[in-house]
């Protein structure tokens, strides 16, 4: 079983029973979003910026405009932290103390470079899209020379990683167990719903398939 | 029409005329939420972790163990950077460089100090839990002493905080609507599913109330 190596900066301290260094479990957790969270360093202050990725093997790629302050900034940076949370439910405890959330959870720290190399960087777009719904590049009309040159595509390598999972139900104190106080979980979850065409298509445009199944494996 | 001062930090520069910073605007998408992501520096490096919220006022308020490094260190770090977003949808353009998300997000630059007032502390922890359920602290059990003392209750209070709102269709470039390439958009929401009583509860106990318009208000 691979696994990240553990340093000060992604060992988890508190609920380390939760916490796994897992590669394959951390993978997945990150391949299953398209949204992460990346932080950054910016004149001696925090910044955090909500953004699409997509992951290849231990690279994830962000992309965004030449000007685009928070990516150059990031870049200048030159190393950040990721988190990617899924939230999967509330956990309503008898007590108010017991509250939780079951959720998957995956922090990165790693450094941050610029795609220079023109293959490397148009792969990199692709997988960025095809991240959010498999195989839709293909369907799309892909980036001009134009759009690619206002591009800018950064690649942050994975140097430590840790995943948190909870998966369970309500973990009550043992006396709070012969209360009358309701107590139970509550399911979350992000779904997609059936797309809306845009409505400047010439009539009879199918829907592609990759969109369709798209959603439906994601549907409530 | 209030407004949150523009600073270096907060101004949105690119994409700015999806930027607003009405006070209500961003109230609004906090409350719409309880789940944030928040960086801080720590040993020059940036760090961001997802944790549960609750605002009031100009204030957000978090909580953790006492023991919590995370807390702690954000504790030291005495600014953080705050990003809560909703994402509503997959714009799916013609070309690949149009693709983008319908989402609502907030930003906040704040500076944070430990809640030490008893009454105020209890008060946040109640703000939190409201959040997450509106009016759900009345049905549980409240903290007990050990468990308030084990309880660190941080306050951000927000110096800046700017929003961004997308909420469109596909934009397209001119000469690509006339290709026969589909585009449009894919609702994304998280939704609540119907509670999962805690299979230890004494007969017959009711699901409460708030918890049950809850999930009304948040199905599929």
């Amino acid at each position: 079983m691979a696994e990240y190596s553990i340093s000060n900066l992604n060992k988890v301290v508190r609920g380390s029973k939760r916490a796994t260094y897992d590669v394959e479990t951390i993978h997945t957790i990150l391949d299953d979003g398209f949204l992460c969270h990346i932080a950054y360093v910016y004149n001696h202050q925090a910044i955090v910026i909500p953004t699409a990725y997509a992951r290849k093997g231990d690279k994830i790629y962000i992309h965004g405009s030449l000007k685009n302050r928070m990516m150059l900034s990031l870049l200048e940076a030159g190393t950040a932290s990721i988190s990617v949370t899924h939230l999967d439910g509330l956990v309503l405890a008898r007590s108010a103390f017991h509250h939780s959330a079951n959720y998957r959870s995956v922090n990165i720290f790693g450094t941050v470079k610029k795609v220079e190399d023109p293959i490397e960087k148009m792969e990199a777009l692709k997988y960025v899209l095809n991240h959010m719904i498999p195989g839709h590049w293909d369907n799309v009309r892909q980036p001009n020379e134009k759009e690619f040159n206002a591009t800018l595509v950064l690649e942050i390598h994975i140097e430590t990683a840790s995943a948190k999972i909870r998966a369970e139900g309500v973990v009550d104190d043992k006396d709070d167990y012969n209360s009358s106080i309701w107590a139970g979980v509550v399911p979350i979850k992000q779904v997609a719903y059936d797309p809306i065409s845009d409505e400047q298509l010439p009539e009879n445009t199918k829907i592609p398939e990759e969109v369709l199944r798209y959603v439906s494996k994601n549907k409530s």
